[in-house]
């Protein structure tokens, strides 16, 4: 039992503002409460002494102990009434009122001081801007919509009060039931993360799904949900995906939108199942509160229709699962019990004269089949087919093999009444096939969500001091921003970079060539010159006994090219020997809300032309760094393909775990770029750098 | 008024094995046409005189005129039946029995019969193995499915029989109407593209949809496609699209099934719109069969719910289409009109408490917008909003701008009412804003299809008789593979080639090189070694002295790595300068429905790895092979990307165009490769090639 129970479970519930003028929200949540609560209802309110009928009190503490208040009083009373209500001992709060930060100046300040109060007597508080909140643990509506929600096992919360007055209006007509239902508003106090847990801790709760336009704390979010998804599935929309999406949430909720890579790595790792759709979100909640989890991948389709059958297997390939090859017995089986028109290998094609009894046969063989982790009924309706009995079939031979099983009862009217004795077993039916397979997808890809195990984060031993001293000379600069003068920071924590100093002086640059073994490639360094290639500003292969001509070379095509720019001097670095390798790019950029964001990549076209990178949101353990490899489309080139040299990929890994350290021990990191880090065969080296600090940070 | 015209608005039809008989199909499909059919029904059975009321006559001949037979007698009866109606002067007939090519030897030479009858009469003819037909002109169901359809001008073809009566049963309580509706069937005459030819000529059809399993004859049914789509858009779903579907569909209908990119490929030259589930292929056909197209892409999107606002705008961002951006004169008439707390930028938000006046005059105001093409009205429940009043005056405003809209009025049973209204208009509700979005989308989709011209196929000025002769030369090959040595079949089609010749004795490989003016390259030429390089049988700048050695030298590794090879030579070619130019492939394959597919690529890991490549079924004109080009992801490298100079990209497309007219010219080129076909600012060479000819084609 979570800290929130009480916030669901209240015994009495105080409605502060309430009153009886038709069309005041303060009525509507009167009546919403007094209709189906099991507990008891205590209207507050200084100018009345009854309302409703009911028994009205002037303030909290001279009403009966309340355990949660609901307020709706105009915006200049709420704090007030927070205070009263806290001082009365009410710990679970949900503000109505809207006109906070979402307003502006004014509001915004009134909501710091709600935060302030809240904080003070360590409230738990939903809103303010919310529609409020449901709970049919005890038939609590505490909301100002129209409609009360059905019992179920389904926990949903939203950053949308109508998206919740939407849903719930249709999910009652579908008999789609909820266990909590929590309009977040403003999330001033308590927000998505607090719910995850609360909902992780709750035995009523099967299943948790919300409609997200932002999420404040990324990285605690997905510690939250990493933990809650083991037992309980997560599924989201977090719209604002598009760019046109996310420039009206911004707008919608007045937060500032966090990059949608950020979104879509953090809530990969937070096990977070993401719906594009609220067909989506549903279809996927429906199967997962009902059903239980496949041990496999491999699906049976029965069907007494071709055509539908073979969409069926379409959708499957589409999917992440696989069509299930049967065993010889299972094969044998069916040859026996089929006519002979029918197809017995995968999917099942019962033809059309196929009653109830020949699917059930057939789907009973189906599920015995070890290599079958789940099925789909798919039917046309047919004069000797009923579907009703066809339904009972269905669920009695999906509990005795303890598979889950979905059904596309094909049809209008006729399949009414099926759909409501599956739906009572937890059995979804859908009309269209893709639908189906997609709740099976759901429930395989939590399968694989609830057994996932994460590699702590490794700390390797590195020499953070030194990594701060290279950092803050950033100070020095006008724009925040270092280059490759900084390469001794991967030094520092563990990254291999080649040999070489930074001179400022040709005589000193010859003598660091001269300790280099063979030639050396020299650089300009300069914060305002980054594409040095383009002028000219590198040169390869240079002799100990050029290397004087170089540097002045060097130094005076810089001045050229910008009369203004700072010259740190000239990188003098070892020659390495390319042939065979690879260049990658690791970088890493912070985002408002997930933080740290890594990024791999091959270089070149790969990143620019091709878009084929990878991202997390670090800390990043080794599997995760693994991942981040491993997903690129041009990975094989890595492995060796095409009679390559494989390159080491054990290295490129563990440069992005030591950058996640990196980027993790120093917050003042903004943006990191290793580009390129070169991988081959007998490891990698760093050649480059540019990293911006906020030296506030420091 | 197509030549289709009388099999679905016949004025007499004969039920061929009509029969009282409980459960049979020939009583079923009786019993359907005296149903709802207003013209008039003739049983027909030698055994009966009178069958459910109705005179019975023992052949047609003996019946009143007749303009349409349904066969329904067991299989053995059925040529005769067919040549009994064709003798009576019926021209369209209907096979309903089974037991055909489906059922495999004697059906299959069963079908043969009938294809040959038809063909003698000249007949119309649908099936065998198929449901029937309706057509809601006259109220005729000639099927023995369980429902009719409702009126409509929706034509539907169906490869399946099933998905027709599941189709059916859903549409009729979803109030869904059609015009034509067939049942395929085997396609022994009549298949989808004759239909199409039919629709396209029907005044009465808007919108032609199909679930196909096969198209037997791909380009004639893209020549046919691409004609009707120019008016009557199609929408398809064709099953078979990943590897698991595709077996089940072979499994199912028993074609060979052709290459899923084949199928992409030529629906989309056709201009067919494919859906990729039953869903979408309902709510493109609601859309498309009850709206104007749009006239620019930009959507406005109106509501009174920020989550869904913003649900629908991420689906917009999803979609081809764009946010309109408003006017400044559309912002500042919103701004006096909304409250202060709207959003009158794109989604308007006309806030919770917005009626169906504020609704109204939101969508007015964007609608005359000239940077709207369409809308999207999004609604939540609220207690001021009559979704009945909203729904009129979204049809009032839609109609007067004549402008698309569709509707996502958000809710469960008060949305029933409502629904109705708009659908009597044409105007198609949705729950989900991501389906609304779909609506709109299929809408710009076809009014892009139906704008599209193709140009036609240049014919270049070829010397086909060359190609011709060397093509023949397969016939001495064992397993009728050319390489390199059919390089002259390319320079017959204008193809650029290296100067260079196949020799096989050192004396001439010198004599040629001497003839080249620099350095050459050489390869060993054999039928059996495909990749020269591996085995080291190619040698790149070899001088005019190093030319005898080399020679001795290929023939001997050749020799080496496979003693039993066919050596026709060496190779001697001029050395090309490829600093700053491009391998792309250009390929062939031919496909069992579409015939010639054309391949594009660039070289390497872009093929072989990272899979970008484009085809298109040939013959393709010049805008088509440019898409080619355009259409992989790495194009941008070969339009300069990365500071390189630009290929001669019309010189690929070109190159491109005259592959297509060569494999075209000869059907006996089952494959062809030009890899690679280097592309460089000065045009391109192609540097190697092979085939494979089918010399029973020749």
């Amino acid at each position: 039992m979570g800290r929130l129970h009480e916030l669901f479970a209240p015994e009495t519930v105080a409605v502060v503002g309430a009153t009886d003028r038709e069309g005041a929200v303060g009525r509507a949540i009167l009546e919403n409460l007094r209709t189906d609560f099991a507990g008891k209802v205590v209207p507050v309110n200084p100018n009345r002494d009854e309302v409703l009928g009911l028994e009205c009190h002037s303030d909290v503490a001279s009403a009966p102990p309340v355990d949660l208040s609901v307020i709706v009083v105009p915006p200049p009373y709420v704090i007030d009434a927070i205070r009263d209500s806290a001082e009365a001992g009410v710990e679970n709060v949900v503000v109505i009122t809207a006109g906070f930060s979402e307003t502006g100046g004014e509001g915004a300040a009134r909501e710091r001081e709600l935060r302030e109060v809240a904080a003070e007597y360590d409230l738990n508080l939903v809103g303010p801007n919310s529609l409020g909140v449901m709970s049919t643990r005890a038939g609590m509506n505490a909301t100002f919509g129209p409609e009360n929600a059905l019992e179920g096992s389904v926990s949903f919360m939203s950053q949308s009060g109508a998206f919740i007055t939407a849903v719930l209006d249709w999910a009652n007509q579908q008999e789609i039931g909820f266990r909590d239902v929590v309009s977040l508003g403003n999330k001033s106090v308590l927000d998505e993360t607090d719910f995850v847990h609360e909902w992780g801790e709750d035995d009523g709760t099967d299943v948790v799904i919300g409609y997200l336009e932002g999420i404040d704390e990324g990285r605690a979010f997905v510690d939250a949900a990493r933990e809650v998804s083991e037992d309980t599935p997560i599924v989201l929309v977090k719209s604002g995906r598009t760019d046109a999406g996310a420039a009206a949430a911004s707008s919608h909720t007045g937060a500032i939108a966090g990059s949608e890579r950020a979104y879509e790595a953090g809530l990969e790792q937070a096990g977070v199942l993401r719906a594009s759709s609220v067909q989506e979100l549903f279809d996927w909640a429906r199967a997962l509160s009902g059903l239980p989890t496949p041990e496999s991948d491999g699906v049976a389709v029965v069907t007494n229709a071709g055509g539908p059958g073979v969409l069926t297997t379409d959708a499957v390939g589409d999917s992440r699962l696989d069509m299930a090859s049967f065993t010889d017995e299972t094969i044998e089986t069916l040859s026996e019990a089929m006519p002979d028109e029918a197809n017995v290998y995968n999917p099942i094609d019962a033809i059309g004269d196929a009653d109830v009894e020949r699917f059930e046969e057939a789907l009973d063989v189906a599920l015995a089949d070890p290599n079958v982790g789940c099925a789909v009924v798919v039917s046309a309706p047919t004069a000797v087919l009923d579907y009703d009995d066809l339904a009972e079939a269905v669920i009695e031979r999906s509990e005795e093999h303890d598979k889950p099983v979905v059904t596309c009862l094909m049809g209008g009217e006729r399949t009414r009444s099926a759909e409501a004795v599956l739906r009572d077993s937890g059995i979804p039916n859908y009309f269209d096939p893709a639908r189906a397979v997609s709740g099976l997808d759901a429930l395989a890809t939590y399968r694989d969500v609830s057994e996932r195990t994460y590699d702590e984060p490794t700390a390797f031993d590195v020499d953070r001091e030194r990594a701060r001293e290279i950092l803050e000379r950033a100070r020095d600069r006008e724009d925040n921003r270092l280059g490759v003068e900084a390469m001794d920071l991967l030094d520092a924590y563990g990254i291999p970079i080649p040999e070489g100093e930074i001179v400022d002086d040709p005589a000193d640059a010859h003598a660091v060539a001269e300790s280099i073994d063979g030639d050396v490639v020299m650089k300009i360094v300069s914060p305002e010159i980054t594409h040095k290639s383009d002028i000219g500003g590198v040169k390869v292969g240079v002799g100990d006994e050029d290397v004087y001509d170089a540097y002045e070379d060097l130094v005076a095509r810089a001045h050229n090219y910008q009369p203004d720019a700072t010259i740190l001097g000239v990188q003098v670095q070892e020659m390495l020997d390319l042939e065979g390798s690879t260049e990658t790019i690791v970088g890493m950029n912070r985002d408002p809300q997930f933080g740290p964001l890594l990024l791999f990549g091959l270089g070149g076209i790969f990143v620019e032309i091709l878009k084929d990178t990878s991202v997390r949101v670090a800390p990043v353990g080794e599997d995760e760094a693994a991942e981040m490899v491993d997903e690129i489309k041009a990975a094989p080139l890595l492995r060796g393909a095409r009679g390559r040299d494989p390159a080491d990929v054990d290295a490129v890994v563990e440069t992005i775990q030591r950058l996640s350290q990196l980027v993790t021990d120093f917050p003042s990191i903004l943006e990191l770029d290793v580009n390129p880090l070169v991988a081959g065969p007998e490891g990698v080296q760093a050649i480059d750098l540019r990293l911006t600090v906020d030296t506030e940070e420091l």
